[in-house]
């Protein structure tokens, strides 16, 4: 006779529980009242049922459990909404330029911690940030939890828009090692208009020396290609090329306007790509080539790009924005389906900037960067299980970053049923709107006000 | 010496306190920190510090107070998210039809009571329905409080799948003077493709007698011009225009394949457009021309066409696709303002409906449809007044159908910081979720299932 040995309970310190897990796995698994238990900052084990003493249980019933989105290129503006609706080129240089050039540290402290409540509110876990005075929004994000990517935005051109090289060096030198695996240091050179090859060789040759990645914008526009055809006789992507920037190490945001040889380098290179596809439509850039990328084997992943931009940082927005555009683009209503789009929102932005074994979907030893998405409201119904269930589309064009109600980043929980744990709302509001009327009369001589209640 | 006489208090049943009142009149008015008066179902004053006695009052203090939005095309469909993302005609071959014939009141019904909710939590506040079982949604709307056109879907071809003349008929006579003001009834001949020429006429002569509209689709896609081209010789909107439907008190959605000249029919008949960004990007139809549509003076008003080709009814986020589809289309950053994208999504449709002088718009004497949009989050900061002020860029970009807090209909709050007063959230998730599982199994013979949680 033998006696059962009695089931030795998982350890963990924090339990997702009966939820349903949409795990973006190599498999796509969809699981059923699931449990997720995660010890420090890693996931040990996902089943149903799970036998567990956790030291904090989260109840996620009628709730998606989602990997955490990864917003793979924006920037921690502050001045949302003003000055909107004017030609591109005169709203470059009459708003932003000068806006750009009289920007402190101050306004990018106001930016970053308004933009990193509005991200864990949407169930953005991880972004890259391309912007001024960076060791602002690091200092931020040491606050919030928030994994990041900062790269300081380089510009030669326009003088004074942007940061040097050398502040990027000496914020890689201070803050590499400060917060390891949840706050990185790239860096930035803003475009192949606004910085010299010389700039970019040096990016290259310090890249490479601190063992950091490199993020730059990339024929996001006609404009911009017809520009470096005329100064450089090549693309933007050739330019690049020729100077050595194009790696597996480097995200380049937007690639709109590629030519088949364009697309072919981005391919041998094997850089990564950042799709924006409302800011494409709201600045009229364009629809980028993302199926032809993909069917390449281009890593692509979806961003933001800003509040100016945007003007909402919304993943679930992007993931029906690239669907519905290429839709459009194509001419095909099958173009980009919504397991595809989910996809490049997580795990495909986890690839694009080097993180794909670390974060971007729920497997047993990755990083708990996870959300809860309400799953009980009119808008989301109805909903149904199994294999001829709705619950892809329902995430891709349904949903939205209102629906998020509580985000973990590294198994630290940031949101709990709406509220924000690590940031002080009142606060960042406060200091929002303070910074906003300060710069808003450096930048443009504009008296704004807040609104009388 | 004189005594100042007292000030007689304003007696009201409602009163709106301290909002920003957007008021979409005609001098486009920003009122801060005012009051609205309602008495009965009419605003009676709008003013700061407005001197009233009134029964409720609601708190708008950090909320905007707009008018409700009017959704100018609607399908009150049921089966949200089922078998997508593939080639549009398949679509609706394998997929649309078979669902359409196997369609029974009872799904009628469960589709009105999910989409009113979600229309009601959205602030949508008048809808234009076309879809099956009219008399379901009309029921439901009786309840809701919502204000509703419902035109039975009239369909010829395929047979089966969808209402007859008779039953359009019979429904008018049944509705029309049933709930006066709030719940219309007028034609619906779903389109040139699926309705006889015989149909049309009889519509318009029944649509005189009983003095109603028509609302119909209309150059939805480029199979559709092509077919109508080959079947009449003459365009989709020529033909209509041939057989006496296009007139003033006709609602054609879509437009969005048109020929100069048929801007030009639309233009001198007064037909009123509906324009469906989202849906025409996710069905891959194209853009419509709607910068084309108003500088000809045409009315043109936002709608979300339904769930299946949404697949959210949230007019937030159509005003955003009208404006970045515009730019797109136009190559202009500056293509469709966002005061303007307010102004089609509120009083536009209004007027699209025959109902300019009742509603779309904050007025002393129209009818109280109004709403309020929590302007307390991270996603609509910073926030300035006055002319150099932020809140249009907001509303048409950063803000959701989630940021709705309010919806007052015909001087009835149907919604109070988000909780819907007229409907049954539990019973209704309820019976949609029954009646799709049915739904599904009917049409498809498909075994759907909720989600064990």
């Amino acid at each position: 006779m033998t006696t059962a040995r009695p089931v030795q309970p998982l350890e963990a310190d924090l339990l997702i529980k009966g939820g349903l897990v949409v795990t973006v796995d190599a498999q796509d698994t969809l699981l059923e009242g699931a449990d997720i238990a995660v010890r420090g900052n890693r996931i040990v084990e996902i089943g149903a049922g799970l036998v567990c003493q956790a030291k904090r249980v989260i109840d996620a019933r009628r709730k998606a459990v989602l990997p955490g989105f990864v917003d793979v290129h924006m920037h921690e503006t502050l001045m949302r909404g003003f000055c909107e609706d004017m030609p591109l080129m005169e709203w470059l240089e009459k708003i932003c330029f000068p806006k750009d050039r009289a920007q402190q540290a101050s306004h990018s402290y106001a930016g970053a911690l308004m933009n990193q409540l509005e991200m864990i509110r949407a169930g953005i876990t991880t972004f890259v940030d391309i912007w001024r005075f960076p060791a602002e929004g690091a200092r931020v994000a040491e606050q919030s939890g928030l994994r990041g990517i900062f790269t300081p935005q380089i510009i030669e051109w326009p003088a004074g828009a942007g940061e040097t090289l050398e502040n990027n060096r000496r914020f890689v030198e201070e803050w590499r090692d400060r917060v390891p695996g949840r706050i990185f240091t790239w860096f930035g050179p803003h475009a192949t208009y606004s910085c010299s090859a010389e700039l970019y060789r040096e990016v290259v040759r310090l890249a490479e020396r601190y063992g950091v990645g490199i993020h730059t914008h990339l024929a996001e526009t006609r404009a911009e290609v017809q520009q470096i055809n005329e100064r450089y006789g090549k693309s933007p992507v050739e330019w690049l090329d020729s100077l050595g920037v194009l790696g597996p190490h480097t995200l380049a945001a937007h690639c709109v306007w590629l030519t088949e040889k364009d697309i072919q380098i981005l391919k041998q290179r094997d850089v990564a790509v950042a799709h924006n596809p409302t800011s494409n439509a709201k600045t009229a850039a364009g629809i980028a080539p993302v199926l032809e990328l993909l069917a390449q084997g281009v890593r692509v992943g979806l961003a933001t790009d800003s509040n100016l931009s945007n003007n909402r940082l919304d993943m679930f927005a992007e993931m029906k924005m690239a669907a519905l555009l290429q839709r459009l683009k194509q001419d095909d209503a099958a173009a980009l389906p919504s397991r595809q789009a989910l996809r490049m929102a997580t795990l495909g932005g986890a690839r694009c900037v080097g993180l794909g074994d670390e974060i971007g979907s729920l497997e047993v030893g990755k990083k708990a960067d996870l959300i809860l998405v309400d799953l009980h409201q009119p808008h989301v119904w109805p909903l149904a299980g199994g294999e001829t269930g709705n619950l892809y589309s329902h995430l891709a064009y349904a949903a939205s970053a209102a629906d998020v109600v509580t985000t973990v980043v590294d198994g630290q929980v940031l949101m709990l049923d709406r509220q924000v744990l690590t940031l002080d709302t009142d606060m960042a509001e406060s200091v929002a709107s303070a910074q906003s009327v300060d710069l808003a009369k450096r930048a443009w001589g504009l008296d704004v006000r807040p609104i009388k209640w």
